[in-house]
């Protein structure tokens, strides 16, 4: 096995995102006003740019080109900050701080954050069918990933599963609840950015069941992971963190016990690495985000695929 | 000149648009669900459709087919409905009421109501770019019109007329201000209703510019006659109605008084329908909706223009 190292890899990506975010951004020519302002606020420092990182990775497995991948990849991100300044809100989740620094509503007051939250849902579907976004593109292809990504984020995806969240809370959940909402409210973007990575690369029909199985497990297993994080309370890397206030949701953990929790990780991890199997070292990438979100809930992954796989 | 039954008109196009938008949420599978049954009622009982009327109207001047023209049509009402019940939110205007009924926020929450405007705004782009919906389409047209839409809605459109016109609250503003906001907040997504109908339909070149000025000059205007019916007090059918909580909004009449907001009104209505002078009978839908719009603030109406094409 190759050495692959993910922590520059990491880093390496990041940086290409939010180049590309803040070009997006100059661009407009209001950029100075307080509504862009407010949505930058939404996405810089940002966090660790899973999303996109995975659409740009699953692309490049089957031979992308970064330029064509990046408008997509940035709106995914756009799309995961417009949910996390909306969530914030009072009318949510309530929360006060987000990686340490204040939320936009508590800098930007209730209804810019609101609409900032809006703008970035509204700029990303604009991005993604932008002529200088998808000029290199098959207009049908384009018009067909607007279509997976706003069915991942819509009524039957993030939005629904927001929904589903909101009326579970304070009410005795069961596991098959949870894990509607999880594989909507988390799970839904997280395998639409592999996807339609994968698409944009050019994956076809067998490859492209395998990827998307993979996005679909790795969706599901890192909401289990953040469930973890939460459950033990030492998430030193967690995208959300602090300010929270106290309200009961359903999580994993809180419904069949830290240790159930871990062993399904584990199988869902296993289950996404082993959708990898048939590729060689260009899916290097995939596997070990995979390894890395699993990881860093499950320290003492004993699971063979994983410590084969993550060495 | 023919004789044209607007009322007529207007009461089979907000069927056929209801009907529409029923069968689109109809055909949800989990329609169900409290989130879809809020985003619903924040499209019913509904307005008057105007939008999604002028996208039909538009269209079929130029030899549109209903079924190509719908889908845009029932997305672009969708955006308007979901702009509504932000729009309502305690963390915007506070109503209570919308059109006499409670607003969605009053029935199903303040984190429900937030989600079902977001919910609304992506199922408007998810239905833009549904393969049933745009099978008929070139891919590229579909494209650029969703671009359009996505342009007119966000950070440079109502979005960014939004937020201009929260920071204009309990201020002075100037008629460069309110213009600003008028044309960015309601003229932006009518605009684009004329537009896209039009470019749907085959619109080219001379034709498009003066329908597009079309829609410029009557999102304006609209506007103007909403903040001349709210100035007057008397509104027996506006869109939004009662439960207002008194906040300062930034209006014409507030600034020019009431005698120049109705001329600079009837010079707006007398461009629009300028505009229009090139078409035959078969523009007479989109002239009647000016006339009807306009007239409705400006009853007493002398301008010659107005007088001779709303007889």
């Amino acid at each position: 096995m190759t050495h692959f190292d993910l922590d520059e890899y990491l880093a390496e990506r990041r940086a290409v995102i939010d180049r590309a975010l803040e070009r997006y951004f100059d661009a407009q020519p209001g950029h100075d006003h307080k509504i862009w302002r407010a949505m930058r606020y939404g996405l810089f420092p940002g966090g660790k740019r899973i999303r996109p990182i995975l659409t740009l990775a699953a692309g490049e497995l089957f031979g992308g080109k970064q330029k064509d991948l990046l408008p997509f990849a940035c709106a995914i991100e756009m799309i995961h900050g417009y949910s996390l300044i909306h969530d914030d809100l009072p009318a949510l989740d309530d929360d006060d701080l987000r990686r340490g620094a204040p939320t936009a509503h508590k800098v930007f007051g209730e209804g810019m954050a609101l609409l900032a939250g809006d703008g970035l849902l509204t700029e990303a579907f604009r991005l993604m069918s932008a002529p200088q976004a998808v000029r290199a593109l098959p207009a049908d292809l384009a018009l067909d990933l607007i279509h997976e990504i706003a069915q991942a984020v819509g009524g039957a995806g993030l939005v629904g599963g927001q929904a589903a969240d909101l009326e579970a809370e304070d009410q005795e959940a069961d596991l098959a609840t949870v894990e509607y909402i999880h594989v909507r409210k988390t799970g839904a973007l997280i395998h639409a950015s592999v996807r339609v990575g994968a698409r944009l690369g050019g994956a076809k029909s067998a490859d492209l069941r395998r990827i998307s199985r993979y996005g679909e497990y790795l969706g599901l297993s890192f909401q289990i992971a953040d469930d973890l994080l939460d459950h033990d309370g030492a998430a030193p890397d967690r995208e959300s963190e602090s300010g929270r206030k106290e309200r009961r949701k359903a999580t994993y953990p809180s419904i069949v016990g830290a240790a159930q929790t871990k062993r399904r990780l584990q199988e869902l991890a296993d289950q996404s690495l082993k959708q990898l199997s048939s590729f060689g070292v260009e899916a290097e990438p995939l596997r070990a985000l995979t390894c890395y979100l699993v990881r860093r809930a499950l320290p003492e992954a004993s699971n063979s695929t994983i410590e084969e796989m993550c060495p």
